[in-house]
């Protein structure tokens, strides 16, 4: 405590001109005074030991064998739980919720202490209460705060990387928790306060928590999947079978997930780009942007990065399926056989010109929206959208979004081109698979070009700005989201 | 203001052994102390007040309704205007500049108070002077800070991400801007001062830009597309109607598309490294590398990144374009009619091993180069980027560049090959257009090369390592950019 | 010092009331106390200046020439060292190590001040010590401190970017070190002690290496190319040559390059995830994972992503290599060749069903191999793994990367479908390359297959859980790695 005291005590020249390093934040974190304890020498012990270690703390581990508890981070002492309870007024708790139960006869060693949770269970709703409340009972003279327990024993060994900066903390003593995020604050992660310990099941689950943003996309995706895969195959391949009697299964392999995948992809990108228009609308009918959406639509919103990034996923299997074609047996078959009937009941075809425009501009038009797909991808890697202004993530994500669809559409009716005129292209009277692709995109380029009506974008705008039909003072509840 | 007395008056041993709870950082934002008051309850405000809370602030909203605001952050109270300035001693304006006005009636309960201005305008030269500006020429007793407006709210709501950790601050009051710094900090984010408040409107119009490094390369693209569209057009679908009469306009769509593509990207590639080559030969002329750069290079040297994406970009279209030649129907057209003729004609065309050799080669230069090409580009991705040491990203950035022009340039020559030489390929006088994309990368190459001799590549590292002809002595002035 | 006066002596209510002020973090950083001294002017001089600076610190530079040593960020002042080094208590030494003997003159007014040496060197070993040690054993009496070293003039003056936040320091001054970190913690960076200034030789080194996990995984893959390569010519080539005495050499640029990189992809790709296996066997066959892996195991595990990375850039190329084959010279010669003979003598070579199927399954398999391949290479980006769970990634990692490495090899199998019954195949009696290749990835299934058999699986996760054949005790060490 020498320093504090100094400070406390006569301000000498000398200090003055050690201001620097005699300032408060200096001497909090000073080595002489950070005492930290840890109970478990297991691999989450010993990377936060390490760490703390690294950042200037001074670390006790607690163990029940302080003589043969393997490797320690060199610098730090084990000792036995009592000793190392007594030694520190703060202990992170690096042990098995299975192994609680013996902290209970330490309960007076750690009276008073601030006890860190770190703790993680292996699945969900394990135990009827969350580890850091089972362990607040074992030890009612503690405080215990729950923290660091979304953080990788990697990450806590190696400090922040960028993603992952942010320590959840939780705890129903105040000056506990401003301990741990002192600590956290010198580890170089940023705190957040998610309140009092009831908060812990929560931050115990998300760890365990795999992609749930990414399960409605990927259902919908799934779903799209298997009902156009059915759809074709029994267009393409059932049809062929028993009303021309002609075994074309093989077609499943490439030809059929080649209609798939396009399919699937153009309407996924429709429907990431469709709910922002959705929302426009209702704004419009009610006239304020205050009110809450419909929770369908609120979750709808929330997936559409994830949306998009499969129809990507989509698209780009479109493409080398596609680009895969020429190297195909049967494709080069055909074209051979193509050749030599020519030659045999010695036919000359004409070049059509039209065919070669509209080829030509299908392509095209696939090549540019898959380009500006990719473009769309990339600047929705966390470091890119990070690095954009808000304006220009906005540019990039509407703008740019819409022309994708755009492009896409339009090449996807190219595809199509008069081939809807012709009966044969009804099999059973079912549409082409292609042309049920079309619904969604083709209704929401016209939503959308409602939207950027001068008329409809002026009060949308408006409206955006804060403006409420019902009440105008709100507007000066609005600001920087424009 | 407990603790603070307490930290002033006696040394007690509970102080002793508490002092981690204790320590300076602990008591600066122990929850009794902090006490912020947000004006505005709109997107923003509420997304601080939320950051805050979480955060262990106290939030008190001002509000010209308290209780009929709409929705507050849990555990924030709300008040009228003047009673929510005088809780505090610093207030966030989370108001429209439009509705400022009103906050001159409050200038004495705001005396000697720290007003942050958070806000930012539509667009840039909206009026006269800055929101800051402004708000201080309402309130000349405060303390005007502006803060927080460049990032969204998004991220005032969730704290820093990787990109955006940075707040810039400008004020003219010391302690004003010191205060609102130790708030930033506590939030994770990371502050740079801006100096004084005349900096303010600088930071207004941060938000509002719209890629501007992107503008220049932008427009040299688009400049070399149209230039070489027209080019193409004229040379192969003009030339072809009007000499020869016959209309192939329809290669518009991909042939030229595909001529187009990588003439620019190419071209690009090496304008992205042209200005290393002629700082380096500027700085060898003047034997220091202490004088700055003439304007124009300064500026072509800060869009170099940009530049090199963009023909990336191409480069990606012009592999597209590339791969999708044989689906075209065109091409299957001329290739069975090439087949057709041969029998018809009992033509046997022999296999002409030079250009099977010339034509993979062509191609595998083609492949390689754009492989490096995608490195470059994964390379200039933030989070790579950051992840690289300095010598690292060097060496990808400058040794696989050149190499990547290399290997194009090696490309379009094989693509060439002794086509200059025919008199057919110089339509109306005019040369080729991959001939003329040849130009600058060849110049960049010899260049390139004339530096990598031991002699120049000698002295260059000398002046680079600080060494200058006129004076020695600065040699100590150069250290880690190396 | 006004302020920290203020703060000891009475506690005014006016004081109070500005609590937020006069925190001490607040007092610790009001411009007036923190006054740094740079010696050198230099490109990192004037870069860390200009930053601290902005943050809020005054500066003073010490210079040999101090009126005419260049532009300096405005806000600083150039005396010359003598008077620099007494203004401040802690000194930034951005000079040269070669120009560090000018310093020995300053020890008097250096006595008992802290020296941050930021110095690198352009080679390792260039010096016998560490500049760092060096600069300690000219001023004695100075507490030096190795800091700031690793990061790039430019993220120095722009502040950390996500990635390299991080500040390496090291010294043997606890009271000095704190004061550095605490300048770099206010620059916004997180501070890693290394300890003692024996690490600063450590430090120095670590900007000057060059992708150093990358070397093992890059001479492997070049090997492997190497080997199959000439393995390759040998049996295409000069088999050819020699028995059948024709000539295509031309096929090395394309088609062999097409064969060497698929087999070095999926070889490198089983290689990543090879190391895994057999870790997973050694803790079922030690009965714990408590002991350390052998060397050669630990440093293969350490290199996983390189390799796999390595091994998707094979993939990239095959992928380019496969899709340009129908545009080849050589194979539309080939192609028109047989249909051309087909006419001539006659033929009509009917559709093969079966042909189809395996080609068409065979493309298939790789497209989507390629695909999940992708994903694994972007899920791999820092700021996506960032991004991600422990659990998210591992799924990512694992059970994709296995998929992965099945479809991949699914693919070569029906590549070679049966040709390896065929003695064509084997020219000189040795094995087609594609045969070999599929010797890695094979076993590695195999061995995975025995992991996940359920009695096989349960003991396996028992083990990572902590449990231990010999003694059960160090359950408790296991929690988050799971």
């Amino acid at each position: 405590m020498a320093m504090t005291i100094d400070r406390l005590s006569g301000v000498s020249k000398e200090l003055m001109s050690e201001s620097i390093l005699l300032c408060p934040l200096g001497t909090a974190a000073a080595p002489e005074q950070k005492l930290l304890c840890i109970f478990g020498t297991g691999d989450l012990g010993r990377s936060l030991g390490q760490r703390l270690l690294q950042t200037g703390y001074r670390v006790i581990y607690g163990s029940r064998r302080p003589h043969s508890c393997g490797p320690l981070p060199q610098g730090a002492q084990a000792m036995d739980y009592e000793a190392a309870a007594l030694s520190a007024t703060l202990v992170f708790v690096c042990v098995h919720r299975e192994h609680y139960d013996f902290l209970e006869a330490l309960a007076p060693q750690l009276q008073g202490k601030v006890l860190v949770d770190v703790s993680n269970n292996i699945k969900k709703n394990l135990y009827p209460e969350a580890n850091a409340e089972y362990l607040r009972r074992l030890i009612p003279g503690a405080h215990v705060v729950k923290a660091f327990n979304t953080l990788s024993a990697w990450s806590l060994q190696n400090g922040p990387s960028d993603a992952n900066r942010q320590v959840y903390l939780c705890g129903n003593d105040a000056e506990a928790k401003q301990a741990v995020s002192e600590i956290a604050t010198k580890l170089g992660f940023a705190v957040v306060d998610k309140g009092s310990l009831s908060a812990a099941r929560e931050l115990e689950d998300f760890p365990l928590q795999l992609f749930p943003e990414w399960r409605l996309p990927l259902r919908v995706a799934i779903g799209l999947t298997a009902f156009f895969f059915f759809y074709v195959v029994i267009t393409d391949v059932v049809y062929a079978y028993v009303v021309q009697g002609k075994d074309n299964s093989f077609r499943i392999m490439v030809s059929l997930a080649n209609k798939v995948c396009p399919i699937v992809s153009l309407i996924m990108l429709s429907l990431c780009y469709l709910p922002g228009v959705i929302a426009a609308f209702l704004q419009l009918y009610r006239g304020t942007k205050y009110r809450r959406f419909p929770d369908w639509l609120d979750r709808w919103m929330l997936c559409r990065k994830q949306l998009g990034l499969i129809a990507l996923g989509f698209a780009f299997l479109h493409v080398l399926y596609t680009l895969v074609i020429p190297i195909r047996y049967y494709v080069r078959f055909k074209i051979s056989e193509g050749t030599i009937s020519q030659i045999r009941e010695n036919r000359t075809s004409v070049f059509d010109s039209t065919t070669a425009w509209r080829a030509d501009s299908y392509y095209s038009m696939g090549i540019l929206g898959f380009g500006l797909y990719i473009l769309l991808g990339i600047s929705s890697l966390p470091s890119v959208t990070n690095a954009l202004s808000w304006r220009e993530f906005n540019f990039i994500q509407s703008k740019l979004g819409y022309l994708t669809v755009f492009f896409c559409t339009f090449h996807t009716y190219l595809y199509g081109w008069n081939r809807f005129l012709r009966p044969s292209s009804y099999k059973w009277y079912t549409p082409p698979a292609y042309f049920l692709s079309l619904v969604v995109p083709s209704v929401l380029i016209v939503l959308k070009l409602l939207l950027i009506l001068p008329c409809v974008d002026r009060s949308l705008t408006r409206i955006r700005q804060g403006w409420e039909r019902t009440s105008p003072e709100d507007g000066n509840k609005r600001a920087l989201l424009m």
